[in-house]
């Protein structure tokens, strides 16, 4: 009963969500504090006032639809959710399915009957990908101090609008961003449902895993320098091409990666003044980079910004995220209730991706993530994919535990 | 008196072009169908008027102001003139310097009281750079046929739109575009006053130039497909990261063409998604590539599209333009008469850019070029110059040249 009825309520909400902000590509375009953002967050509102919770906005915007009174006694909330944003022409999982499946907890939960022992708040963070202004979390990084508000408000997207800028054309007001102890205070634990973005659990043949830790990773801009000129008359040796240095920041970082046993990726790139027939003046590319081993990445970044120093490039640090090991109590906590309420082993991955559970655990909040299998593996991707059976098999998966989480005992019917 | 008068003319006409599309950086943004490309034709037909001068459109679009019937019998005009428009952040002088010095020659004969045997046209071609849809000398290309109409109607711009969508928002009908045979079977003779775009004469000592001929050059567009997928969670052996086989691009080109001593250049790049935690699905780059040798460049290219075959990439020729030989008659006949107007020698020089005296020589309009010095030899960047002297000889050649070629006596006073 409980199963079926959060299924359909999954499936409907699915279904709501599709045409949100959807390309030609079938890929989707859902960027923060952009109309097609406005449009999600007021359908997550809408959903929220549907199930009677009541919905509060932190200092950076995050919606938090409470279902119970978090302020009674400190840090006794169960938050699950994810977000709903994505990055360009990214897949319909990697955030969405982490909320929708929260919400149809609640749903599954009421199904049985069940009155939460603690609070239990459904989250969805704005701006996880940080598609726009280039700092993933960035949500959860400001409201739990981890970047400042005078740095996030003078971030700038591809058009040269400040988040400032997109605050205020969004009706908000940027003065009032920050970090926002009183929301974290009524947090006791957070659990993020997440697609898997990798191959984990399709080489397990199993539908849900538990999170060990997420990687250590960061992001670092890349400025070559060059001279703009003429590309048909001036000669090689004559030439200051921005491009060069770019190029094999490009092949070498794949080469160092390789060798340190860590993940490297450029991405990104922008050039001035980008004419076919003008010699770059500068170019900026982004690093992304990652591994298991902090010292590994670390040992690229330095390798690549030895090399780059050659072409007169400077590198700045945009992000580094320490390895964040999630709470293993509460982690254990979740395999063992999985393990109790189904007859499938219950494995522990690791992951290369950032998420706001990595945030709020460095913030001292008990956190843990559960991963629902991906056929593709794909992610980032209109490939990415979860087979609807394995949506349901999350829900149910979130369903047992927050149930044991949040206690309270269900109707005697159920 | 003559050279007074031209000189204060160029100098005001100088100062009125100064801010139009000048950017922060010093350079230019004056692309074709653009608000600045309005003001730009606008300003050229304002002068034009004031000069009583009869200023036609051709099917294109491009400007021709007439002194005298160009009717009166077929292949008599002589024209003057190049362009308004800009690369990105281009220099003041490439395309604008031909234009201004083309008005202020009128001026200088009007002052010697010359009444013109043959009949005399000044003329701004649009959209010579080829900054915003991609193809140089649009302009040119589609009155004598070297482009067809669907082509050029059907290329896009950076922003998706079309040169067709382009022309009907500046209230152009996209349909009457074409050849224009009419308008060529005016015009006797083409000569383009142009800033040098390179260290000739700087290197001679010289303020003006003849030019030989345009090196061959070519543009083509090289594809590169891979596969989106989270920049974090996907193994480096799993990839397909289509920005590898960019850089090697990159890096190949340079090498290539110093070996084949020619000219290569990439200088735009577009990616797909283009988010720093995404691997790249798709990388578009532009190569140009010029040199005095075709076989050269021929042979670049053809290494450049073998070898990105391993990489799964396409390329596509947007451009080729063969080696241009001006007009030797009329070239040796400008030398001849510079020569005897000046003290100076008056060197041959050839170059590695396209103009649109090259696509109406292999149209069969007899063309021939002039260069003034840049004592940076640098173009397509706002470190692009000409000293006002040096412009004012410009002027003083092309006067010269021109009274040379269109007959009519001079006041006996002047």
């Amino acid at each position: 009963m409980s199963t079926e009825t959060s299924s359909a309520a999954f499936d409907r909400m699915w279904t709501d969500l599709e045409p949100v902000g959807r390309a030609g590509s079938g890929g989707y375009r859902r960027f923060a504090w952009t109309r097609e953002d406005h449009t999600l967050r007021e359908w997550f509102a809408g959903e929220c006032a549907a199930r009677g919770l009541d919905l509060v906005e932190d200092r950076m915007g995050n919606q938090w639809a409470w279902w119970g009174d978090p302020d009674a006694a400190p840090r006794q909330g169960i938050a699950i959710g994810s977000h709903l944003d994505s990055v360009p022409d990214g897949g319909a999982y990697d955030g969405p399915l982490g909320v929708v499946s929260a919400l149809a907890v609640v749903d599954a939960l009421r199904a049985q009957g069940r009155s939460p022992g603690r609070p239990l708040a459904v989250v969805n963070f704005v701006d996880e990908e940080g598609a726009r202004f280039g700092v993933a979390c960035a949500g959860s990084r400001v409201i739990t101090g981890a970047m400042t508000r005078e740095r996030a408000l003078g971030l700038t997207d591809a058009d040269g609008t400040s988040m400032a800028e997109a605050l205020r054309a969004a009706g908000r007001d940027p003065e009032g961003i920050g970090p926002d102890p009183e929301t974290l205070r009524r947090v006791g634990a957070f659990v993020e449902l997440h697609v898997e973005q990798g191959r984990g659990l399709v080489d397990l043949d199993l539908p849900v895993a538990v999170a060990s830790d997420i990687w250590p990773h960061g992001r670092w801009r890349f400025d070559f320098p060059g001279e703009a000129n003429h590309a048909g008359t001036t000669r090689l040796e004559d030439r200051r091409d921005a491009m060069l240095g770019y190029a094999d920041l490009v092949l070498t970082a794949r080469h160092v990666a390789t060798q340190q046993g860590c993940v490297a990726t450029v991405g990104k790139v922008a050039v001035e003044p980008g004419g076919v027939n003008a010699i770059p003046s500068h170019v900026t590319g982004w690093l992304d980079s990652r591994g298991a081993d902090p010292e590994a990445v670390r040992a690229t970044v330095a390798e690549l910004t030895a090399r780059a120093a050659d072409f007169g490039a400077t590198v700045t640090e945009e992000s580094w995220t320490p390895s964040t090991a999630f709470d293993t109590a509460l982690s254990d906590r979740l395999r063992h209730t999985l393990g109790s309420a189904t007859e499938l082993s219950v494995p522990v991955l690791g992951t290369g991706a950032g998420h706001d559970a990595g945030i709020l655990a460095t913030a001292g909040v008990p956190s843990a993530m559960l991963f629902v299998r991906n056929p593709t593996g794909v992610s980032h991707s209109p490939a990415e994919h979860a087979e609807r059976d394995d949506c349901h098999a999350g829900v149910e998966a979130l369903t047992a535990c927050v149930a044991d989480l949040v206690g309270g005992a269900p109707d005697a019917g159920s």
